[in-house]
């Protein structure tokens, strides 16, 4: 099944900025990942730091996404991410507002519509059930909760706030049905993924427990076992 | 009829900070207000500087909501306003999210949820459809729905894009039916009044249009004359 | 000795937005601060939150510090705090750029200019050495050195990092002799305002230790002691 | 004369966000940048957007300084830029507080120390003489003087306020000799050049002028007569 221009379900992997998103590490962390991709056949996104986005792009298949995009258009805007600076060099879709780079409102609503003009799908990170619903009502692809608390923990949100979950799944569709939640903190392995799903979840964004992983592809086999 | 803490139809009054916002000029202003409320039977809510709602609370009777509160609570937060430290005060409510005070989508969030607790009635500020539906997933009590082109022009929203008032109040409805929506730009007259009302609106909200007027007074009788 | 409107050394407590801060409890605060400074004839100032100002204003002969400004004139900034609006309600000066409240580079800048035009003193907040120096190349009357590893923790500035102060002194004395340095973080006791007289701050800000202190008036009895 | 790893004087062009400024259309005006410096033996520098580090490092030998860096280490900041991250693709330095762009004091400190610790180049931008004078506090390379009132406008710096640009150089010499000043607005020809190196500036910094000419290369043999 396909949502935008992802295959579901999925695991978007946020590269952020440890030392493991850019230049050599960055390659071999994106080699491992689509050797697994292409083993098991899952539905791996990357999203790795902007500057990465051209290189990457250029010796992997795996659908990138940036971290980032800004509500801007051509023009006068030193140092900014412009949305076809992104898609031009590789992207084909991008997070908007994580819990680290938040975005006003009305900044969200216009980066979604000029994204949607360059079809490139959208994940907006909410962090409780009446975000996750407001995000829905702008029309993004995706909405990926991560409730602040169980971010970088030990945790599973789908344990330990499995109602949080529940309520953004139920939330988002009654607002916008075209609109699919993601799980987007305290994932850490398969049974973690199989759970979010069974909530009514169609992947994972996760972050360091692949990134910084002594073996990232042992992490994702785990994580890819949850799938179903 | 009542919502939240305000009777409706209702006019906002934002002083933003204009000459006439503080001091004696906005004590003066307030009771230019206040005298035609009086006069009228109106329903007028006025939304002064954060510094200036302890005084002015002493000298009216008329609703004061504040221009803005963080979403803080008590703690280290040096040069922000707390909801507390306005409702104290004397603010029955607040605007959230202005043009020129944006917030993020989790920063509304949190500030609507803070309000509720503390009694104060909130009116986000939206800038086109889809945010406005954004904002009644928030679950605020109004949404004053201001499109960018039109803010502090000649043209009244009513007029020139009826459509985005008609839009924000169907989609605002289809989110949540308890929030009620203000028309926020391009309001200049009881004939703009009248217009936003005809289209679904409760109110209206506006600002330099009354606050610098030479007579502050006349322009409100001939606003409150499009209150039916 | 006087350095702009303040009478030198001086205690400037920062009221933050604690519980203590506001309405009955900040107007109590208030008058155990202005007690001890009365029996003492210490020069302390006050920054409680900017809807306070007014109401403090018309209960203490004491000096009152905004907590922040924003670098703009008359206009639309609606829920932005405008220097006259500070000024007016009682504010003699402000503090800029504290850590919880950064402003840009260009903002301070605007903001020192706009308060020297309406004759407020100006507290900007540093970190380091360096950015003390750029401080003072602004002209703000005071530079309030902050090590972010020292503020809220239990040790104090002119023990832990005295160099830092010392560089800060000097620092500031080579880029603009008329500007002085306060000690802002790791206040404690009277031995640690000692400490930061004797290498070259002209006073201390701090906040929690004597806003959040069971008895204010014993701990800042405390820290005038060593006040010399 | 060389400064920092920079060949003086020189002129750096900031791509903006403009059409021309990524993809197809960067590397041709990347190309006919890189044969006016070839042919005349001018510095020239480029910052383009930071998608474009890695694939113009690839095909041009013309200095890359990114347009902005965020003041961040390795870690959890999705959407910011590590200095790393601009440097390891192939950026020598970095523009940074530039006016679409700004950052706190702090901030700017904080980059200019990790650009120092990667050997990137800063050139700082500012907006007048006391903002140039902070900004070599903070010891930068290169500070960018750019007057707001003449950013994209048809009139010279170095004409309309000759006294800027000379009071920055001043103002800078003053608290530090090491830092060198940029004339950053209002350059529009090979005069205006010439009358910024001759009121002390090292270079000049421009934008629009040569990245939106239709004969980009026609402009810059313009400009470069004024070096000299």
């Amino acid at each position: 099944m396909m949502h935008m221009n992802i295959r579901l379900p999925v695991i978007i992997i946020n590269y952020k900025n440890y030392a493991q998103s850019y230049g050599k590490n960055g390659i071999e962390l994106t080699q491992a990942v689509e050797r697994v991709a292409d083993e098991t056949g899952a539905s791996i996104v990357i999203a790795p730091p902007g500057t990465e986005i051209f290189r990457l792009s250029q010796t992997t298949k795996l659908p990138i996404y940036a971290q980032h995009i800004d509500p801007i258009g051509f023009g006068s805007h030193t140092g900014h991410t412009l949305p076809e600076s992104a898609a031009e060099p590789g992207a084909s879709g991008t997070l908007l507002n994580h819990s680290e780079r938040r975005l006003t409102l009305a900044g969200i609503e216009e980066c979604i519509s000029r994204a949607r003009d360059l079809n490139l799908g959208t994940v907006v990170c909410s962090n409780n059930v009446a975000t996750s619903a407001a995000a829905a009502a702008l029309g993004s692809d995706f909405v990926a909760v991560e409730p602040p608390e169980l971010i970088g923990g030990d945790v599973s949100v789908s344990k330990a706030r499995p109602e949080i979950v529940e309520g953004a799944v139920a939330g988002v569709k009654q607002v916008n049905q075209d609109v699919r939640v993601l799980c987007g903190a305290g994932v850490k392995n398969g049974e973690d993924v199989r759970c979010s799903l069974e909530l009514g979840a169609v992947g994972v964004l996760l972050a360091s427990g692949v990134v910084k992983a002594e073996r990232p592809d042992e992490v994702l086999m785990d994580l890819i076992s949850g799938l179903g």
